[in-house]
């Protein structure tokens, strides 16, 4: 199989060219030295880790997969995997965008997430250990006190240790009010906590020397609904050294991600502290989510991006049948399979959903960093909105490409894909997972129009379109602005329906949200690349000699206009068909 | 994981009252018996052995694969195949549809498609060895000389051995101009096969006797094309009980069907025998290929089917959240998530699919019957061009949903649809290679629009579409015709514009293709929905007490029509966007 490259030119063009993050990360007091000979250094060390340490033991680790031991209940991940694991850390990887208070290298938080592709592109599976982890260290800085900052997160940033999201049970998933972990208040301010966590990922591995597990239970007498959730975190070794009582009582038989421990948690009166007030774990777990949800986006545009360089080395060596045209290598027994049409159309959605998608979710990553760091509030508040309302887009629409583009992928290898020798089904079964995990696909579309929709009375939405706007009136003839221009008008047609019905009735939101977040991240890939497309024109009027990397923006656009963005008019059907047809079904009928 | 039961009453509907089969097939002379008594009991015998027999070795069969011994070349498949597989064979099911004079039962083609789709929705693996001997009795029933038919299709046709089909090789597959394997010709009249054969299933186990291999191989000074082909037949056994040099050399290692063995063949000098004229092996393959194809789409209804059990079966049991509404289970502690409009519309997708892949798999089904038995050639003719033309519709569109039922249902179940504790994973990765083999998706497309629209002269598309619009002119008042004639409408232009295009470029068909497929297909689907929600409409009124089973067809149209059917714009729009954006770019530009 070719080997993974990461796709340094392309994250430069959208990050440098299209957003000019630079010029915004540099009105952060934090980042004000941060230029491009840094950003760019950055990007190519993490090149060479993904490219050199994690892919190569991307196959192997599926292959092997993680061994659980019932009687020490320790797991051992797969062969390369610590020492690989190790580099990371001592690279500095888990600390980019921490704290440098706590011994992280205060970073954007853009900048880890192009960082995460690349991981996630060599081997999602190594990198979800450090995601993980990450997750846990944003929770301990937004909600732990500074005693608990001080004596983990050195620990969890340095990637000495690692962390855990212990959330989910065999009763509830996305229901969380309906956990039963309890926490009884042990006399000196700890918690003895007891009960059992399912799909809780890295939860129990030898990687790293100790592992902080972020714990939702319940106090005692706490009001029975999400309300009454409270955060806890508890280490696997105690300060003391003893062994806490949080153990791994098996590993879950996975389609993919076979190198991720995916661990049942028993906690049998394991010691823990609680993290921010009693009651309020689900607000301290939305801020671990919604980090995550940006990552998981990040995994499902990695693996694309992976299956896009397989596929096309497959078909560029791939001599069978002629052109329907007459022969174009008239030398070999056969054409090459590029001349196809139909191969052709499936190479070129997944390239423009890849590149489509990776503008959308730097754009969207620029926000966390301007949210969290500019010093004019209006500003924050503003990169907030954005930040608020296109996560759930990018967590639903990045998978779902992600796995489309590597079931597209596979399809040009024919027969050799769905053999294990050309690493491609493997992207198949593990990007199936991202479309479940940090709330469901189907979840972040109910998000999107039952909460981000409404943001700030509609505040959030409102500064979205009206960047979409602006950008059509400053580009009046962008070649590209007509399509877009329609396209806008349905997602706008379909965003008041939404917000017209869904006021009198949230299940008519409910029944639009799946297609709607379909328009709208379609309609939002259309504008990245009608951008992407005139900075690409602007560059060849300039006289660049890339001319084959410009003007494969410029076709790439034409092509995302005619042959994929057709689908909006449907989709905006679906939104306005309402929920009749689907709620008239009894439950009867349904097994009719 | 709840057991699968064979949808017995749906078949029903759709053969007996929708498409009045029993009335269509008592006009051929060798059917003239053939009632609804005797496909009820062969319906409900195949239904149980499906549930009973096959099904409970589907999970165990994934588990365990086929195991290859490099010393003995032998392959095991996994344990209680073998036993399954006699009951299969000792049940008469092998001989179902094959000729009396043989052996066979001489039952109707769309009797074995629909006993297939059961079969597949039990266990995929294991139905794969019978279906793959069904092409080689069909070759040999069309091409072999009588001697060749004595000899062997009383065996195939009582399943003592099971045939294979051997097309493909490393450097070829779609392209079957380019194999290597050659046959030379013996003193006795027979043929030195020599040459590697991969992905041949079935090609070695343990299941039966003998197998007999339907070798493609090039004679000495053979056309260097797909006209210097032939075809022979390599007995594993001869006659005389020699091992005959016909050997595995491994299995391939794939993403699923793992309980079916696909071998590399080696073929070391191996005596093997003509079937039909010498170079004219392509037509003899095309012979086991077309009905294979229709069998391959019955593979993806069987997984769709399977897949919609197990989603609503896990829907109604798992309770998680409140309905938007408010909630309906107040006495639990939360509502199935049957309430949510999102987790109905993908039930619904799946659903609507199902029956009317169904509707449209039987109506071709039953052409094959006619097309080969009816009396009158002008009604054979007729019967065979429908049965062509949907021939590739059949197979892509039946494997595509079966694929994405599969990846519905599996999002229904969350995170333990991921595990393999549900079977639905299995069914992602079973149904993954119905969309390659027997010609890719893509390559149907290409048969759909370059072979079948010209098809005498455009004559079979044309009296596809006269039944539709007859039907639409002979009920005007049907509540979904508007619907239906819409989309019908946007066929027949896109029809219009591959017919005057393609003639002219045959790249502008290719570059539609796949497009025109589908909508193609949803424009069938739509047909056979108003088709369908008439007959129940008509039950309804006439008193019928299955409310619930006529009232959901009702429903299900309506679903279709305002949910589903709303796809077909934008196929229009991308099958008139032509080839440009397609060809633009160059080799370079795919890679920058």
């Amino acid at each position: 199989m070719p080997a993974y490259r990461a796709p340094l030119r392309d994250m430069h063009f959208v990050f440098d060219e299209v957003l000019d993050a630079y010029a915004t990360l540099q009105t952060l007091p934090s980042q004000r030295e941060f230029g491009n000979d840094l950003g760019g250094a950055i990007l190519e060390e993490a090149a060479k880790l993904a490219e050199n340490v994690l892919a190569p033991l991307n196959a192997s680790g599926d292959q092997q997969g993680c061994q659980y031991d019932p009687q020490t209940k320790a797991v051992k991940v797969p062969d390369g995997f610590r020492s690989a694991y190790q580099q990371f850390a001592q690279g500095g990887w888990t600390a980019l965008a921490c704290e440098p208070e706590f011994g992280g290298q205060g970073l954007p938080h853009v900048l880890n997430m192009m960082v995460e592709e690349m991981v996630c592109s060599a081997n999602l599976s190594l990198g979800m250990y450090p995601g993980l982890t990450h997750g846990a260290i944003n929770a301990l800085t937004a909600h732990g006190t500074r005693a608990q900052q001080e004596q983990y997160l050195p620990k969890l940033i340095s990637g000495e240790w690692t962390g855990t999201m212990c959330l989910t049970e065999p009763q509830c998933g996305t229901d969380l009010g309906l956990i039963r972990t309890r926490a009884l208040p042990n006399a000196d301010g700890s918690y003895a906590i007891s009960g059992t966590k399912i799909w809780i990922t890295g939860g129990e591995h030898d990687l790293a020397d100790n592992i902080l597990h972020l714990v939702l239970a319940k106090l005692p007498d706490a009001p029975n609904s999400v309300k009454g959730i409270s955060l806890f975190l508890v280490p696997k070794f105690l300060a003391c050294g003893t062994r806490n009582g949080a153990f791994c009582g098996g590993l879950e038989h996975k389609m993919g991600i076979k190198g991720s421990a995916t661990c049942v948690m028993n906690f049998e009166g394991a010691q823990g502290w609680l993290i921010g007030e009693p009651n309020k774990g689900m607000s301290c777990m939305f801020t671990m989510m919604n980090s995550a949800r940006l990552m998981v986006g990040m995994q499902g545009l990695g693996i694309a991006e992976n299956a896009y360089q397989i596929s096309l080395g497959f078909a560029r060596e791939r001599l069978q049948g002629r052109a329907l045209s007459g022969p174009k290598m008239a030398d070999k027994p056969a054409d090459s399979i590029m001349v196809h049409p139909d191969v052709r159309r499936n190479l070129l959605r997944q390239k423009v959903m890849i590149e489509g998608c990776r503008a959308l979710a730097y754009f969207t990553g620029l926000q966390m960093d301007v949210a969290h760091q500019h010093q004019d509030p209006e500003v924050r508040e503003r990169a907030d909105d954005l930040l608020q309302l296109l996560t759930p887009v990018v967590k639903s629409f990045l998978t779902d490409e992600g796995f489309n583009c590597a079931n597209d992928g596979l399809q040009v290898l024919g027969g050799s894909g769905y053999t294990q020798d050309w690493g491609i089904e493997q992207l198949v079964r593990d990007s199936r997972i991202t479309r479940i995990y940090e709330g469901t696909n189907g979840i972040q579309a109910l998000d999107l129009v039952g909460r981000k929709l409404g943001l700030g009375g509609g505040r959030a939405v409102r500064s979205y379109f009206a960047l979409i706007e602006g950008w059509l009136q400053a580009h009046p003839h962008a070649p590209h602005g007509t399509a877009l221009a329609q396209a806008f008008k349905q997602l706008q047609q379909a965003t008041l329906w939404i917000v017209t019905q869904g006021m009198q009735d949230p299940e008519q939101a409910g029944a639009a949200a799946t297609p709607y977040l379909r328009l709208f991240a379609l309609v939002s890939l259309a504008w990245f690349w009608a951008r992407m497309a005139a900075v690409a024109q602007q560059q060849l009027a300039a006289g660049s000699s890339e001319t084959a990397f410009y003007s494969a923006k410029v076709k790439s656009a034409d092509f995302y206009m005619s042959r994929v963005l057709t689908e909006s008019s449907g989709l905006l059907a679906e939104v306005t068909a309402g929920k009749a047809s689907l709620m008239a079904f009894s439950d009867e009928e349904f097994a009719a």
